[in-house]
């Protein structure tokens, strides 16, 4: 009995003393709570899936310094290790519904309906790709099908990939692709690729890059691995099969902003929530952190932006003392 | 013969090719050059000492995410090794001795006499530490001298240490310290410490912390370990011992900007080279990361800010190429 009121108290106590609330569990949630809890803030870290965001999604990264190679997975779990060790407790599998003001800083909502009090909140709730929704990609995925030629690209180096979309991200990452592949599609819905000027020049200038517009993916097929992709001419109605070893999906991305939006934050006009470079929105007491932050979409960039961002929210906190 | 001539005309080429040079090894620097390769840009490093920067004289890292606790030196080895296996040679012992703009980009100046002309430059140069000079600081550097409590800080709970410097940075420091040591002592030499009221209010609150003013460190004195602090009172000239088992140091760093304002860099009030987000400066074709451009003095981050970096250098010559 003596316990469990006891056990109540503490939870009480620590309710109202919440110094921080984190939102996502990539590798700027957690690099957050990592130094949060260095600096002795009380910090509660959730993650509406599981532990290491999109590092958890990667099929291989030569890219975070220090690991020279290293599956996405063994990252991911490597950095949620990393932060049970300082005494963190991932909270998976709980999204925060809602968030406003309140007297004390900030009132959340969870999902499972628990309210909580936090004086300060780091948003790190990174992006989503948008789908192609065709018969292959979830099949395919980390399998020749990938939405990040920086992580991936150099796995295909001298086969034939396919990049869709012509927006800029598109043509950046199909003009990259050039320099490593042997051959590269584009393949843009619309009557014309839609890049800026200094990159359609760059285009013209790589022979084994390929624009195919008015054209519509069917599907992505291959057994074990990608193999090739059905498109459609979307003016003729003709389909046609191109063989590919790669499939870089690049439509675009959906920051997860809506904490953000209803909290205020102001937002770029992609939605991108936006941040000083100490990490500060525009919303005293609200910090971002990660992909959502507009940061050069990377895991060691976005690790960085959380140690930033929790520097930037004991600053704050020590301002708020006094 | 053929060879020779061969590979003279290769080395011609390749000087003039040269997209990127880098100048420092430490997080940022390799972090900028693994980016670089990877998008086929062609890379030198230049390191005037050895492959880490300041992470290779750390004591031991708990908060380079994924890392739960690695040696400065290992994690050090173990970027160098990465840089490595991505086909980058860290030239180490090598300082670039000036640099100046000309028709390709600009020219640099290395301390073997080689000259070298680049397309854009990234300064990852970092900063040093402002030393006391006094005996024991050296031979008790990692013994309980320290010039990072974030980094350290967490070795000395239940401690007693010593923060030498009265400015922002070491009360900043002695207030977190205050939350994991037993007792912290703050030495100042001026006659009283000058850091903001905000900071000043919270030192009253914290009832471990003693301010010592008119002092001047003598020598930091142990055996293998730091043992304790000599002072001098300057308005009396008495000397008094202090136990202590750490020692940190905070009366200043200096960034390391000797190129950057040879190139006509625009610097901050401290010296910081002066960034935007995308980690350019105020010279085209000049770019700069990690600490020296004054970022959040941390491993993780300076990593971070050479990704974007090397991104930045890539868009800069996709539209220079124009």
């Amino acid at each position: 009995m003596y316990l469990n009121i006891s056990r109540l108290f503490f939870s009480v106590i620590e309710m109202n003393e919440l110094g921080l609330a984190i939102i996502g569990a990539g590798p700027a949630g957690i690099t957050a709570a990592i130094y949060a809890k260095r600096k002795n803030l009380s910090v509660r870290l959730f993650e509406k899936g599981i532990a290491g965001g999109y590092v958890a999604d990667s099929v291989l990264l030569e890219n975070y310094t220090g690991f020279k190679e290293i599956k996405g997975i063994e990252l991911a779990q490597k950095m949620a290790e990393h932060a049970k060790a300082q005494g963190i407790k991932i909270e998976e599998g709980i999204t925060v519904e809602h968030a406003k003001k309140s007297t004390q800083g900030f009132e959340l909502e969870l999902s499972t309906g628990e309210k909580i009090n936090a004086k300060a909140i780091i948003i790190a709730t990174g992006t989503t790709h948008k789908q192609l929704n065709v018969p292959g990609e979830k099949e395919l995925l980390g399998k020749g099908v990938t939405y990040c030629a920086t992580c991936d690209g150099p796995m295909f180096r001298e086969k034939t990939v396919a990049v869709i979309g012509g927006g800029n991200s598109g043509i950046t990452n199909a003009l990259f692709l050039a320099d490593i592949c042997k051959k590269v599609f584009i393949i843009e819905f619309g009557s014309q690729i839609k890049a800026d000027a200094v990159y359609l020049d760059q285009l013209q200038k790589k022979k084994n890059i390929e624009v195919l517009t008015n054209r519509k993916i069917v599907r992505i097929f291959g057994d074990t691995m990608v193999e090739g992709i059905e498109v459609e001419n979307t003016q003729t109605g003709e389909s046609s099969m191109i063989e590919c070893q790669g499939v870089f999906v690049y439509i675009g991305l959906l920051p997860q902003n809506s904490i953000a939006r209803e909290l205020g934050c102001k937002l770029d006009k992609k939605g991108y929530i936006e941040t000083s470079k100490e990490g500060r929105t525009t919303v005293k007491g609200v910090f971002a952190a990660g992909d959502v932050s507009g940061a050069f979409a990377q895991a060691i960039v976005a690790a960085g932006t959380g140690a930033i961002a929790a520097e930037s929210v004991f600053q704050f906190l020590l301002e708020k003392k006094n």
